[in-house]
């Protein structure tokens, strides 16, 4: 391709919203155009990086026997009622109604599609397991829209829908995705994470994230650095804390009292009074959770110097989500702020205890009332109450695999894999024959790989100050030819002659034959495209030199031209 | 690919709103699946189908030198405000709002999109000309989706978008585009012509559409069996009507006369009580014209023995549409229905006779009075009448390029390239700078393709009643492979040898290696999905044969085994 003949409006104008390195390179790049909030174009070297990355997808589905398929983007209200998300999707699932006031939706994922789509056609275990995928432009009303291609509205995903006769058919494809997609991220040349994840919306039983390492990563990973443990912040667990308990430190029977703690509202004023640790006692963190149908102000308890996981304790009392409650909502569901504690609760109110503190002993915790707090308190008391892992790990903690010392890490979500069971074929009535004549549920999984945001991912990981650096799997062209001043006859000669070679060894190559930029503008480009290698043509031509500069490293070498197909055709290879 | 391994669920169930033979065959050979109104599925076979034919477009296109993007799919109104197609476009411009009431649109097509992609970004003549294309979701909300892929509401197109300093540069274009479509549908088997059509809603001074010839097309088109003419009905021009004028015929002067013609209402009528032939009468046709801010009924004059063409109808008043009026509407208006003629007609009234009517004398039409009409008129005194071509051609008519007798057949619109002009560059304000350093808007171009109406227009002209015959370049595989019994090892290992030898030729392959069907539902499965070629591994086998069957002709050839790939080789290659 000739940059003369290519539609690439390269800017030094940065959005003012652009924060992210991909949002600015693929902008001032001329890969990506902004059409609305959260909409994108793609321009000529965009959508070549954007098919790059599809059929390096397609490829790995097609080959783990997955069969491709084709969803409509636009889908009838009806099934989202048959499963039931229209009412827990909330604004994200944009709604609208045709010319005859028909209710449609913009798909932001097709699990009702394509239960849809085999419910009635596969009616026997012998035609099971099937895995369905497309990769097809969706949509999510995000509230907010940003950071260019990594949260945009419409977007490309791939994903994918198996189905099976049992769970243990689920969990074999589960693996075998899991495995299609380590293949996927590391022929893109990325460096990735497979960690343990919530399931958000989307349900089921277990699932993974694939995290593409960047800093600035949306997401906090926990990783072990002793082993292969990693989850996603809102899934991961540690080992059980150790904290020397009441008994220990004070070798003084458990009871329980109640003492006056007048104006101490923090963890931090009431442990310095009582002179405990703030491991010793039990933090409050009261929340409005929201439901289809109500929302009620719920208290979750974890141990003082630990922090509530949000997604954590949003799935232990089974809402859609959790919001802050208000003084006066506190007040109505009869709970004292600065004071509330697990014993004495009115009734009527949903509290749930972290895991950790069951059957704990001689902790501090509000007393219920204005002004007081108890001492030596005993959970193992409290009946019919309610323990979940409610905390966020720490750096810091034990690993519970090995004993190791967990770490934070920043990822872009990239790819999710979902067991789902049979949530979506039950509530979609989709059923099979077993072998013994029974109908049953199809058993399913699903699997989702964000095809434009790895655009943005690869750029996050791979990019300098000048602009963005493409793995070879992903650049729009492996070599950059630099005619330098492509008005002299023979530079330009010599640059196509270069130019027809490295194709000819099928190395996907652009020349920049324009005659109106000058060379430092075409180096420039070259930068912040950030295709993989430069051959400059130019000074040393008389002599029979051209220059090639690696992008990454911006190291530069002078090579005959005799040798410069063969040089870089090795360092392609490599 | 193997049958077992794919989900391929034919049916003999024929969806009851099917009537065209791409619908039925489609749907029960498991290429696509129907999700709501006008919104489809492509299950595996017809994804396949889909790509191969998104692959030529996508081919010839980069030939063609165009680039490939890729435009958002949800636009912004605002787009459409600029450029006034908010209020031309009616019902099928589907509008909705997202979750802050932004407004939106599911685009039906892109000009807006693109020409705000390159506006600002090429601003000058230096960077021209430049033709952008994307293969892409678009959405129509049609008031009547029918025959599947025909006229679906969401469907795959590829259209282009080019830019260019001059028309001498657009017509340039046009004709490279035009080649480009005629390669496009060469190799995919179409038997196809080009036509001149009407631009419609899309607007600008020319544009020719290519028809796919097949007996259910939507289009009728006329062509000339002596040379290359050929026009959409609604574009389709004449060689003038030789008709004996009144003189020639009565041999006395041309003298006004209103004449009694009480209770006769139709030319029949009239002319059978004056004697003379109909087309010595002017015919009125009343319509109600709808324009963006009001309705008007307004007359339109042809020849008593010509149709009137509704398009070139609503072209000449340049109204949105044209509906038919009430018979209150008409006598609101002043018009006398049944009496009416271009003489003496209420002064506010919009009317346009038929060119060839231009200064034609001795014509009868109506007096614009209750039963009378006008005998002896010259419509050479009417000053100000406005003259446009009104009348549908009739097989028959004369070609105005060779004299020939014209014909009527029938086409399936599977692309339409249109000279826009500067239409749309104007009305969103897009320039560049030309040699003399002034603004101009860019002349533009647009072409499209239904990338999957071609899926069904490929089946429209090729099927018999057993099921689709697809063509090389469009069959999901090239040759299946039955085994005939496939719980039999030696059919199976037999045919399995057949399907790997084939593959390595590079011919696409499935063998229908399901063992719990029989023969014969394999066969009805072959003759149904169509694939070019099928090799029965049965019977013969233990004699060293097998048989290969024709879907076309349907002719069966017994082939040894170990000629079979060569044979299939050959047939193929030519």
């Amino acid at each position: 391709m000739k940059f003369s003949r290519m539609f690439i409006p390269t800017t030094k104008e940065t959005p003012s919203d652009a924060t992210l390195p991909s949002h600015q390179y693929l902008i001032r790049g001329g890969f990506i155009s902004q059409s609305g909030a959260g909409l994108y174009d793609f321009l000529p070297l965009g959508k070549i990086v954007l098919d790059k990355i599809r059929a390096v997808v397609k490829d790995e589905m097609d080959k783990s026997g997955a069969n491709e398929m084709l969803c409509s983007f636009v889908t009838p209200m009806s099934f989202w009622e048959e499963s039931g998300r229209n009412l827990t999707m909330g604004s994200e699932l944009l709604r609208f109604k045709d010319r005859k006031s028909g209710e449609y939706v913009l798909s932001p994922t097709n699990e009702e599609s394509v239960v849809n789509m085999v419910k009635n056609r596969i009616t026997s275990y012998k035609n099971l397991p099937l895995n369905l995928y497309h990769i097809n432009t969706k949509f999510r009303d995000e509230a907010r829209p940003r950071f260019g291609l990594m949260r945009g509205r419409e977007f490309l995903m791939k994903d994918a829908y198996s189905f099976h006769a049992s769970q243990e058919c689920l969990i074999k494809e589960f693996k075998n995705m899991e495995e299609a997609y380590k293949r996927v991220y590391t022929r893109l040349g990325l460096d990735f994470r497979i960690v343990d994840a919530d399931s958000g919306a989307i349900g089921g039983s277990g699932s993974k994230e694939f995290m593409v390492l960047a800093n600035s990563g949306e997401d906090t990973i926990v990783i072990c650095p002793d082993c292969d443990y990693g989850a996603n912040i809102e899934a991961a667990i540690r080992a059980k804390k150790v904290v020397p308990n009441w008994q220990e430190t004070t070798n003084t029977p458990i009871a329980q009292e109640k003492v006056l703690t007048q104006g101490m509202k923090t963890i931090e004023e009431v442990s310095n009074f009582l002179s405990t640790s703030q491991a010793q006692s039990i933090k409050a963190v009261m929340k409005k959770a929201v439901y289809e149908d109500k929302t009620e102000v719920v208290v979750f308890f974890v141990r003082g110097n630990d922090e509530l996981e949000e997604t954590k304790a949003c799935n232990a009392v089974d809402a859609l989500e959790l919001v802050d409650a208000s003084e006066e909502e506190i007040k109505e569901s009869g709970l004292v702020a600065g004071y509330c504690g697990p014993f004495g609760l009115p009734e009527a109110v949903t509290f749930v205890i972290d895991e950790e503190l069951k059957d704990e002993v001689g902790l501090v915790c509000g007393a219920n009332e204005e002004d007081y707090h108890f001492t030596g308190t005993d959970l193992s008391t409290l009946k019919d109450a309610k323990y979940f892992d409610l905390v966020a790990v720490q750096e810091g903690d034990t690993c519970s695999c090995c004993g190791g010392k967990l770490e934070y890490t920043k990822g872009i979500e990239a790819g999710h894999i979902f067991q789902l069971g049979s949530k979506y074929s039950s509530a979609m009535d989709a059923t099979f024959l077993d072998e013994n004549g029974k109908a049953k549920p199809f058993e399913m999984g699903c699997y989702g790989i964000g095809v434009s945001r790895l655009v943005a991912a690869v750029i996050e990981q791979n990019h300098d100050d000048k602009g963005a650096i493409w793995t070879k799997e992903t650049a729009p062209f492996l070599v950059d030819v630099i005619v330098s001043n492509a008005k002299k006859d023979e530079e330009l000669e010599a640059g196509l002659k270069i130019y027809e070679d490295l194709k000819a060894l099928g190395i996907e190559t652009i020349i920049d034959d324009r005659t109106k930029e000058r060379f430092g503008f075409k180096m420039s480009d070259f930068e912040l495209i950030g295709f993989p290698y430069a051959v400059v043509v130019g000074k040393r031509l008389s002599e029979g030199f051209v220059e090639i500069i690696d992008r990454k490293t911006l190291e530069k070498e002078d090579v005959e031209v005799s040798r410069v197909t063969q040089v870089l055709f090795e360092k392609l290879k490599a």
